[in-house]
């Protein structure tokens, strides 16, 4: 009989804390062990002690609630901003302390939005399908809505019946119905934004009891499951919680996602929404953490702000719970050691008192060659990332051949990216954006964004004919995705991976295979083949945006000295000035440049005839949107083309005390000893020694035998690929 | 009778010691110190640890002595280079452990160059005046001598009478010889090459035993005391230790005063040499110390490499002999830390003993307000840096009326350059030069050095008709130095500064006041108030080479969209890239920019008509040797003109957070009240409430009596000048 009563306890309490408040953020019961927690970790108290300092800042004042009038980055976008982080945290802190003074801070700013919002039409400043109410983008009010409906949640229980309602209807209702009926089209898209817009509505509903709101947010507003919160994680990431938009986005998505399963694994545990999918949250943070550079930043994948990293609030939040949902995972601790900061909640608890008890945490999160597929069925290409090396000595390269990434995507099939010591050594541009500086466009993408980022030319991929990848049409480019041909990670010393694209381009195929090799001797070489074939006579530009000091070249070249035009008119060309060109012939061209301290060298084949341009971004710019960023860019003519390159990482300048060392490439010579649609065989010569490279451009089995030989050399082997260094397969 | 003997007996010891060897870098009871000491202070240990690996990996190898053949940065250059330094670090070791082995190491190399040096004429590669023989400048022989001479000194005692007579006449003589014969009159100058000569014939001359060289070292080869290395002292430094050729030079110099100043105190400590002129190597390595930015980079004042920082090689050994030989400087000690090594002698001890004992060492050095002056006698002008904060939010302004400061000077007279958050806001080229880098040049300066880095428009200083201050002649520039005018330092909260240069320009009469200013609302301002006087039209160009994010104008300008030209033919002009400009009139313009997050906007007053150029450096650069930086140019033509400029440091810029605060400029207006050769009265409108500086520019004297009044305002002062802000004193 005691069994069954306890038992009986147990539900009664479970269920009375389905009823109780808060129930969004954390329950009373998880409120209760935060404030235990508090003084016992470290980072637990600092993290309260930082929350506590800004809300202290403002109790007692009258706290402005602006009628909506600027852009991102102006005074009312800022303030309606700081007014939803200042609710919630004040909110947090009423159930921490007790302190009715921050339920009433709430409560008077819930009732001033309850004053304003009923009277909200569109922004003045709204430009977007989408605008908002309070903001210039309905995204910015469904913000507003997720952090506004956990702090009612959070002081409901100092509210009186006429307050909640008073509430409920003028402050929350409006956007509500805004959002599953004005917005009602874009409120059920499978988009991070709708993310955004579900957990809104998702969390409004559970504050206030609204099982309407919470239904519309999980199944669409019409409930069908469509669309809704449920859709969004079974559709926006692949199986391997690759979510299209790239890792940027991933990051702007995964904090709706944890806050709104957060509340309804409080309120509605029998929906197991954290282990929905196969726990699809866990796999969509740590594949978001994988695709990082060893500094935290993203690898920028399509739109993806370089100043941003993974100590942002979003991944502080989704860090802090999915530590605690899925179990403790050290490189999420690792993370979260950078982050310096925690949240409130049990989440944030468990991560504070691992961290505690953990003295010798590693100091990287544990990198990997990593390999995600694209799409909800994992079958629209994916994204590689090969990675040989220790801590800070990680050597990266991203290789992706996906689908488009929606709106974020940008036209970059095949393109590579390649991070070496913490540093970006062969980049993308990202997206042309300073997010919150009202004298830049609002904030908002600027133009330069899809006339220069998003164009094929920005990427180290080929552009034809000075024409971006789907003529630069993102409805053309989402009916299509690259494709991997074979990949093969297992040998840490020869990494490889292969993929193709037959649609950017309407007669030329395109095929990329890239191979990250470790020598016996400690060097690392990024060997790039990369053959374009296409019945008719085509303009192949290969560019190699690299970031560092120039050094010197092994061929002359003609310098732009004393005027500078832009190296085209369109597609993005026209942001290029060109510094420096050359054409060479016949040859292995190289050129040397020094970043932090290493030296890179690009040796090229050249057969026939080649141009070569170094280039700089900032033509057609006047409003100095963009940063000046360098290229070297390889310009070949014909139908079919191979374009063999290595990037070769070598030697050590310290300045500091004036040494240089191995300044000088060790690749001396290359060449194809056959190349064709079945087979490309390079042959590179280093310091004396050969490395060949065989591969097949026809058959990627795992079994298929291969044989090839030209008097000299003779090759046999089985699978895709093969790989000799002075005779020997690397190891 | 007891106490007698001792006193004998210490004595004796002491005249053993000046006997025995070793007795350059360390005496036989110092190494018995320093051995102890190791298993004491983990600074020492890991020294120690370092230097062991580094030469435990060459014993018992036949190390390479090759014909010197390569300029800086090639193999036969690095690897003499590398060999004085093992040579030095295997005689230490020898000293510390008693192993014969690495005694043998020195032996064997020491014997190898006393068969090659007697063979060496000027080095393939010598293009200087002052040739090398075994590198390509006598400068880096001078490197060998110091070390090399100290080697032989720390393995003497291991080597028999034949070996000893076999170095001293093959190895150390011809290169003695060379240096007091044929490159005598470069032996004999006062310049910092010449103290790097002194000290290795000195050193050599210790360690050997011969007077003649040690005295030719300390008086010049006539013995006269006209020059060698007392007149290096007495003639180098200004009294208060700066040092002509600016910090970046203290820097190279510092290291054999320090190290020869070590072995003449060893062995003849009657000369105090530490004590000479009033301890006048501590006031240099100070006066260094105070012109580095917070991360310990030097002031680019003259040729400076900025990647070199006081972590420095050079700077270890001053500072660790320093601190032992000066009392225990806690600033010193800050920087030790920071250096993360000591050099492993009594100084070494001293310093790593001292921060094994100190938990809570200040972040960094203690930076203040400093006025250095220039010239042997302090009579040629000097350099001022304001300094206003603490820890890394110190801001510091950088004032330049110096003398030439001889070959490594630029003709930058009444230049500023401006830090802020450890960041370099307004600056300086630096020099052009890839030290240590084969492929640049040989690592020597480059042509762009001379050609563009020392131009006045490459800094941030008034350029009059396109021509370079003494038309870009070294001699005349020689000739002349600037002049203080007054300054007041006292009050943190409003630092001013003022000084001229009449002689720069044929006619024209350039005085420059600068404030530094802390107003009470917490913001900081630099105002820089500079007059071109002359009876003749001329064309002033007054450039703000400032580094960030070009944000935005309070104007509207042209920008080159399609094609860029160099702004000028000469004297630095073809060099740079003209991006934009614009026409202004009667006005007040004002450009904003970001720097790590931090806003600054230049205000700037136009009376009459005015143009702005936004530029880029990198035109006629064929080699890709010039860094790209920007510079904002503000063109007025006429006889006289006043530039009124505000730099304002304001708001923030958080990427991670996207939040943006305080991003536009609080100066609104800015007037001229009364202009002329007695007084300037400048009125600046910072939201709202006026800033108005009165200066004198006739009288300086701290008790004369001013007035003004224009009927709205009433003005009396005493002294140089006058500032109130909003009716009051700034405090």
């Amino acid at each position: 009989m005691k069994k069954l009563s306890t038992v009986w306890c147990i539900l009664l309490l479970q269920l009375t804390a389905f009823a109780q408040h808060p129930k969004t953020f954390f329950t009373q019961q998880e409120a209760a062990a935060v404030k235990k927690s508090i003084a016992l970790y470290p980072l637990l108290n600092q993290s309260y002690a930082a929350v506590k300092k800004d809300v202290d800042g403002w109790l007692g004042k009258d706290i402005d609630v602006p009628v909506p009038k600027d852009p991102a980055g102006g005074y009312t976008h800022d303030k309606h901003k700081a007014n939803y982080t200042l609710m919630f945290n004040s909110g947090i802190l009423y159930n921490l302390t007790g302190n009715e003074a921050y339920a009433t801070l709430v409560k008077h700013m819930l009732l001033k939005y309850a004053a304003l919002n009923p009277t909200l039409k569109n922004h003045p400043e709204a430009t977007s399908s989408s605008p908002g109410h309070i903001f210039w983008q309905a995204l910015n009010d469904a913000n507003w809505m997720v952090y506004a409906g956990m702090a009612y949640d959070l002081i409901y229980n100092s509210l009186n019946a006429g307050e909640r309602k008073q509430i409920e209807d003028g402050a929350f209702k409006p956007e509500v119905d805004f959002f599953t009926k004005g917005l009602k089209n874009w409120f059920n898209l499978l988009h991070n934004h709708a993310v955004w817009a579900c957990a809104g509505v998702g969390i409004i509903g559970i504050a206030t009891g609204n099982k309407d709101y919470v239904d519309m947010a999980l199944y669409g507003t019409e409930k069908n499951g469509k669309s809704g919160f449920i859709a969004q994680m079974d559709n926006l990431f692949s199986p391997d919680g690759y979510y299209t938009e790239g890792p940027y986005y991933t990051r702007y998505a995964i904090l709706p996602y944890m806050l709104f399963a957060t509340a309804l694994n409080n309120t509605n545990p029998a929906l197991k929404i954290f282990e929905h999918r196969d726990s699809i949250l866990l796999k969509a943070l740590l594949t978001c953490m994988q695709q990082t550079n060893t500094n935290g930043s993203f690898f920028p994948l399509n739109d993806d702000l370089k100043d941003k990293d993974y100590t942002s609030n979003e991944l502080v939040v989704a860090i802090d719970v999915a530590y605690k949902m899925y179990g403790g995972n050290e490189g999420l601790l690792t993370v979260a050691k950078k982050q310096n900061r925690v949240i409130l909640n049990a989440g944030g608890v468990a991560v504070a008192k691992s961290i505690a008890g953990k003295k010798n945490l590693p100091d990287y999160f544990p990198y990997k060659t990593i390999e995600s597929t694209d799409g909800a069925k994992g079958n629209e290409g994916g994204v590689t990332v090969l990675r040989n090396g220790k801590g800070n000595d990680l050597t990266s390269v991203v290789f992706k051949y996906a689908s488009q990434g929606m709106g974020h995507g940008h036209f970059d099939r095949l393109n590579i990216n390649v991070f070496d010591q913490g540093n970006e050594i062969l980049l993308d541009y990202g997206s042309a954006r300073f997010v919150g500086i009202e004298q830049k466009y609002g904030g908002r993408y600027l133009p330069e964004n899809a006339k220069y980022a998003t164009q094929t030319i920005a990427h180290n991929t080929i552009t034809v004919d000075e024409t971006s990848q789907f003529n630069g049409n993102v409805e053309q480019g989402s009916q299509y995705h690259a494709e991997k041909l074979f990949s093969s990670i297992t040998n840490p010393a020869a990494l490889a991976v292969a993929a193709r694209e037959n649609n950017a381009y309407k007669d030329v195929a395109l095929q990329r295979n890239i191979y990250l090799l470790h020598l016996p001797e400690g060097k690392k070489l990024l060997v790039d083949i990369f053959n374009a074939a296409s019945p008719n006579e085509h303009q192949y530009d290969l560019p190699f945006q690299y970031s560092g000091q120039f050094i010197n070249t092994s061929f002359k070249y003609t310098a732009d000295t004393q005027k500078q035009e832009p190296l085209g008119t369109g597609n993005g060309y026209q942001f290029i000035w060109k510094e420096a060109e050359a054409t060479v012939k016949d040859t292995t061209i190289q050129f040397t440049f020094l970043n932090n301290n290493t030296y890179y060298t690009l040796s090229s084949l050249v057969q026939g005839e080649a141009q070569v341009f170094f280039t700089r971004t900032g033509a057609n710019d006047p409003n100095f949107n963009l940063r000046r960023e360098t290229a070297c860019i390889i310009r070949k003519k014909s139908k079919n083309q191979t374009f063999l390159n290595v990037l070769e990482i070598h030697g050590n300048y310290d300045a500091v005390n004036e040494f240089s060392t191995h300044s000088y490439p060790q690749v001396q010579q290359m060449s194809l000893l056959r190349n064709d649609a079945e087979y490309t065989i390079a042959m590179i010569t280093i310091a004396g020694k050969p490395l060949i490279i065989a591969q097949c451009n026809k058959e990627f089995g795992q079994s298929g035998k291969h044989a090839f030989s030209n008097g000299e050399i003779k090759l046999e082997w089985t699978g895709p690929g093969y790989i000799l260094y002075n005779g020997k397969e690397l190891q």
